[in-house]
């Protein structure tokens, strides 16, 4: 069901910041997108076979920027490649997990994604990807 | 510097409770191990170039006992496989970032590791890995 990990979403305040933090780690920028549906800006520095995304608000009623106020910056969500979505979401609901989408939305770079319920995984913000190639 | 993410480490207070919603995920448990020295069993689950670890407390005063009593289960740190762990240190030491740990020291899974600053990687607890083949 999963193929590896699509990405790591990290929320930092100011954008330009984090690049230049994850730049001294020695990951290079790939691009820079912003995704209107989610109120947010994001960095994509490729890592092997995964991705870091750094995910800055650009409105005060962003998700990411409510993640920022109750927990301060930090590792918002764990992205999940799966090669079908539809049958992957089918899948942990018929094992119990709860999800927040029932339903595919797009996400960045051409995705489409859905995210799990953090109140039945354990803590961590799952999402699946099905990536767009 | 940094080839590929080594893993990804997720604090949980049930072991089996946490390997048993990965598996429900579809993920494959590897192996598990116990960390004496950062009072940890750790559940290792391969996904792509990267791992899912899942770290349970042994002890009361476990780093990973502390930050769930703080924070909450979810994850808890980030980290990177590098080839070379003293020159990555000096380099990202240069660069202004603070470290934890100046030396390497042993971690599971027969690595070597060192821990960055949280304070100066923008909320995220980062650890530099050489792992043993």
């Amino acid at each position: 069901m999963i193929k590896h990990i699509s990405h790591i979403g990290i929320a930092v305040k100011d954008l330009d910041q984090g690049i230049a933090f994850y730049e001294k780690l020695g990951l290079k920028l790939e691009a820079i997108e912003e995704v209107p549906s989610q109120k947010v800006k994001v960095a994509f520095f490729p890592c092997g076979d995964t991705r870091i995304e750094l995910l800055s608000p650009t409105a005060e009623d962003s998700p990411v920027a409510k993640f920022i106020e109750n927990k301060g910056e930090g590792i918002q969500h764990l992205a999940f490649a799966v090669d079908d979505l539809p049958a992957a979401l089918s899948t942990v609901e018929a094992d119990g997990i709860r999800l927040i989408d029932k339903e595919p939305r797009p996400g960045a770079h051409g995705a489409d994604i859905a995210f799990l319920h953090p109140k039945s995984s354990l803590g961590v913000l799952i999402e699946f990807c099905k990536e767009k190639h």
